[in-house]
């Protein structure tokens, strides 16, 4: 394997693009879906078996991680790969979202953000300084940008000052990450859903310049239609040779729909959470496998899903873990949930690549039109 | 394979026993540590993983079955091993222990005993007869008679007149259990700690006739040199020909001291639940993940294991994930720790084949003696 980061567009189809990132562990088939293993694993999941789903990186969270067990122990311990037995691609974010999320008395200046930890009630500090140190001693391949995402709805006013601090930080991470081969730096757009600001922040990155270019703030409430909406031309205005990662994103109609963007990247925790509270994604939608009308059902949750849990397991047998509390439960859906998230990525690949993909979405939203299966 | 349920002693060294129990499901090696399956699942474990561990049968609680799903369910359903995805041999207990144990507004009579859910307080009732009926709906493999287990300590005569009853419970379920081609019934001795009295239950089911004997009413509090002291005689009043079943033991010095005085067959949730509250157990003891000495440790738990928590991950990994509440904590953990259950067993089933078994124990106590690896 090549020791650089590369991306290569192999096929398009409309605005969407197939192609494949080349990364010393590993390549990465774009359209990409990220697992989420925000504490060093994916929630239920062993890290062969998130493998077995076909998924080809994983996304760290940079939050959680320095707070708990430590971004230097993990270094020590060589490295976050390692230490979660994980050996491929690894994205982290900034921290910069989890901060505003999770965090309790943040202070935020020019400078930086000083929070207390959710964990323990510590003080510490991010920066765009900070946090490529700690992305470099986690060992991250794909490191993003710190940045700052306002909570929407927010006025224009906020939106453009924030957008323009980040943009500013944007710079100091690119300084402060310096030349790393084999490693590369993502920069984060901003700007809301006010496409002036999402130009001047996609302009301001470019002019740093980035090894890819995340489309960030979306995916935050706003809804489909104002992401869309921003979908429509955001991804334009980013350079055609470098991946786009739309950050958080998303149910399996939201990847649909930005895939048919131009979008190559995505993360969300939804798949394995999903998974831990009852709920599985099928072709035909979503099941609640609390549901009572599942207590006597032999069928599988979907009879053509070829992962563990539809291959070994009736609806009723789910229905009855999930109520009994047992481990398996979450393990099973969360496993079937990640293995038809990255089915779908597989499908969305073959159809860009083969000009298919209108009939792809075509018979997507057909089946989600359905439902699920009628009840015995 | 034979449809026939078929022990055969292969070897012998000192009292110690080693063989196979042919099933048209597959072969038990003895001696065998059976994983507790209780509600249709060995807790934080996919059944193909148990079964890579080395298991060659799985225990099915009837009393949690029983209220839920429910055994009309289950058969429905195509019986246990369908319902749970393990295809090999399956024994089942017949509820009369957890009946005692967990549920609550018993009333027991010589007929049988009638009790309120301890999951939604519904009363049922639990006879020799319907407890035969519910472990055929089941589909269990090995079924063990409708026995009264008193907690201990209980006067001899307390102990001689419930083993009585459980004696008058065994005729009846022999009588209800009828003939069943390829399926087994176990009588179960009582007697508490009194010769007299195991050897007074053993005659009488052994005037019944049983498929294999199983030891019970030990390892209910009474302490390792009580439940030794009945082993030393115990298993020498049941056949020779016939396997013996020590219920819900052990640790693993238990096991080892039991295995020593001719048993064949063992259950216990211990792996199962120590790996979920961080305990591991190790050629060299036990291990509490949780302490903090294992923080910044990147050894495995133990060298010279194969299992994946040791293949894959340091104990300072182990350590984080049980710090923060992951679910791949209990999963690695108890998988480590029914691969060193079964790994034991393996252990003494080739020194008592190779008739080292005198070593074997000897090695077995002196890493035990050396306790856990010194700290970094």
């Amino acid at each position: 394997m090549s020791d650089r980061f590369h991306f290569t567009v192999q096929a398009t189809d409309g605005r969407a693009r197939s192609g494949v990132i080349q990364t010393p562990r590993g390549e990465i088939r774009t359209p990409a879906f990220m697992p989420v293993g925000t504490a060093a694993t994916v929630k239920a999941m062993l890290p062969e078996s998130v493998r077995a789903t076909g998924a080809d990186i994983l996304l760290g969270n940079t939050y959680h991680l320095m707070l708990r067990p430590g971004a230097e122990r993990i270094a020590r311990l060589g490295g976050l790969h390692r230490f979660m037995n994980w050996p491929r691609p690894i994205l982290t974010d900034s921290g910069g979202f989890q901060v505003m999320s999770l965090s309790s008395l943040r202070k935020l200046t020019e400078e930086g953000v000083t929070f207390s930890s959710h964990v323990d009630g510590s003080k510490h500090h991010l920066s765009p300084e900070t946090s490529m140190e700690i992305q470099r001693l986690l060992g991250s391949d794909i490191v993003m940008a710190f940045d700052e995402c306002p909570a929407l709805p927010a006025s224009e006013e906020v939106v453009a000052k924030s957008m323009r601090m980040s943009m500013r930080w944007a710079q100091r991470s690119r300084d402060a990450f310096g030349d790393r081969p084999g490693h590369a730096l993502f920069g984060i757009m901003q700007g809301g859903v006010t496409r002036e600001l999402r130009e001047e922040s996609a302009e301001a990155l470019k002019a740093i310049g980035f090894d890819g270019y995340a489309i960030g703030g979306l995916a935050v409430g706003e809804g489909q239609e104002a992401m869309f909406g921003v979908l429509d031309y955001a991804p334009g205005f980013l350079p055609q040779d470098r991946p786009r990662y739309l950050m958080g994103v998303g149910k399996p109609d939201d990847i649909v729909g930005a895939v048919l963007r131009g979008v190559d990247m995505m993360d969300c925790v939804l798949p394995s959470r999903s998974g831990r509270t009852g709920q599985a994604w099928t072709r035909r939608g979503q099941v609640n496998i609390k549901n009572a009308r599942h207590a006597d059902d032999p069928r599988p949750l979907d009879e053509h899903c070829t992962c563990p849990a539809c291959a070994g397991y009736s609806r009723a047998y789910l229905h009855h873990v999930f109520r009994a509390g047992e481990m398996i439960s979450g393990m099973l859906l969360t496993w079937h949930n990640l293995h038809y998230f990255q089915e779908l990525m597989a499908g969305l690949r073959d159809a860009i690549a083969s000009g298919t993909l209108a009939g792809f979405v075509a018979r997507f939203e057909a089946m989600r039109a359905q439902g699920d299966i009628e009840p015995l």
